[in-house]
């Protein structure tokens, strides 16, 4: 029996749409312990159980201090929830900030992790792209990066189902030479000893995000926020133009309706809910970001991928493939590694 | 009189089709001369002189040591007719490298830049937005995205016609807190004195590349190459993705059919060889980088736009701009920084 604690707080559509993606994923080796405002949130039922947590930080300019001065704030509970053991997983859309201080301060990092990353699928056609960091750390040394490779393989293989995913470094040319000289030096590591166990294909240009040539994109949080936003800047500003020139004529409405359907079927295939948001890599324990505009259906998934992570032991195998690659953090070095939430 | 070197090989639809863009630019107080093979480029004529230089270095490998170990090259021999004062502007579109190379080599640098950096008017619906740098500088200090602002807003008064251009600096989220150290640092310059006589609005997401949010965007090379490449990937995926589905069905067929002209006017209000090319800024001469691919019509809207300028003296307008905000390299700077070509 897998356990997820979710937070209820922040999502756009309102807490209870988040009790009913919750509620919908439970059952079937499955329970789920909701931190919300227990007047919106339904009542417990079968796998079902409601922690009443009205306290909502979400909307704070800065996360990192609310989550410290707030011990009863829903997002607090949850993670403290799974740093006990009372939950093996966490799933908190409200703020990426919020999650990951609670994250790194409560469910803390993994042995031997540097720094955390939060990781994107890349809603592309066909399979996703696993995209990290997407903006945890905006600066990152060379074995940072080499860690997020391990971190998204792992995941990538004990969630995506991608047995032996490819991996490569997101740079400004496919060449060994290419990019800023941290790209390159891990680009270095990853081809020698610290890529062991990977599938290190080695770098891809930022058409690689899109095109199937990689299953995980490894990059610094700078470049990988940029990307992001950037990929949903281009989609919808594509989607508006052709949207809009689809009503400039009465021939060509008439052919946008003609072609809905099929456009819809592209857009479900692209829907970015289906794999029910991002992924904070690196902790102790699972942790699930899904996207604040997300329904029901997506809270669902993200459940449902957290119980998945717990089952195929994500930490676990992300654990053992840095050390088999002798890429643990050893104890000596600094301790004080926190990144920008 | 502007006369305007031109280099005809490198390009995939070869010499002749550059020849005959040139052609097609000349006139009206603009002068051409083509370097590259005289047997494929036509005949002179009125306002067209050709210069037999058929070797090409646009496949070289190592283009920066092409350019100094192949004197007769016709790039080289372009930009040194350029450097020689034979004429005031360059169009080189066969190899981004080899230009940057002969650029900096024989053109120079202008007095006081630091580095070069490759502009990109990226074709969005509107106005489009001047990106830079997009892959001459992987590597740049906070004082290099200082001079890569002002560079971009005088060719963007000069060039595009937009007078007061909006200047951002591109960021992992929009506060003057977020992004690289040295984001920040240049953050910080833009706000002060470095960015007087410009007007400098903040930090943009990758978002602000697509949405009208900035005219002129400033970023490292790394990140702007990623960037570039990402948005023609996601563009083509999208597009690709779309017609594929329109394919699907009779009745998606017969939807594609009737949008089809609406979707044209689309395509051509984003085609990108209505911008010329690319733009390299900062060296003492206006260079314009036209894409291989481009058709003989790219190629004359690159000399036009090479001509225009010289016409509204662009270098001049950059020196004045760095100067009234103090943002011109001392001379006790070392004057060893030349960008990965």
């Amino acid at each position: 029996m897998v356990t997820v604690a979710v937070d209820a707080n922040g999502a756009d559509l309102g807490p209870a749409e988040v009790a009913a993606g919750a509620r919908a994923a439970a059952g079937d080796g499955v329970r789920v312990r909701v931190f919300g405002p227990a007047a919106e949130l339904g009542s417990a039922g079968e796998g079902v159980e409601v922690v009443d947590a009205p306290a909502s930080i979400a909307k704070e300019a800065d996360p990192a201090s609310a989550v410290r001065r707030t011990p009863e704030a829903s997002i607090v509970q949850a993670a403290r929830a799974v740093a006990a053991g009372e939950a093996d997983a966490l799933v908190a859309g409200g703020s990426t900030g919020a999650t990951l201080a609670a994250g790194l301060l409560h469910v803390r990092r993994a042995k031997g992790v540097h720094r955390p990353a939060l990781a994107l699928p890349i809603p592309v056609p066909g399979a996703p792209v696993l995209l990290l960091d997407v903006g945890a750390n905006a600066e990152v040394r060379p074995e940072h990066l080499v860690q997020f490779a391990h971190m998204g393989a792992a995941f990538a293989r004990g969630v995506l189902g991608v047995d032996e995913p490819r991996v490569a470094l997101l740079s400004n040319g496919e060449e060994a030479t290419r990019g800023t000289s941290d790209v390159q030096a891990a680009h270095g590591l990853l081809a020698g000893e610290g890529g062991r166990g990977l599938r290190f294909t080695g770098n891809v240009e930022g058409t690689g995000l899109v095109d199937g040539q990689a299953d995980v994109v490894v990059t610094d949080g700078f470049t990988g926020n940029v990307a992001l936003k950037l990929m949903e800047g281009v989609s919808s500003t594509l989607v508006g133009a052709i949207r809009e020139r689809a009503k400039g004529s009465p021939r060509a409405a008439a052919g946008g309706l003609l072609m809905k359907p099929a456009l819809r079927g592209l857009r479900d295939e692209l829907d970015p809910e289906a794999q029910g948001g991002a992924y904070l890599l690196g902790l102790r324990r699972a942790v699930i970001v899904p996207h604040g505009r997300f329904t029901r259906g997506g809270y669902a998934r993200a459940v449902a991928v957290a119980a998945r992570a717990v089952e195929r032991d994500v930490p676990g195998r992300t654990h053992a493939g840095l050390e088999a690659a002798g890429a643990l953090r050893r104890a000596s070095e600094a301790a004080a590694t926190v990144p920008d939430a």
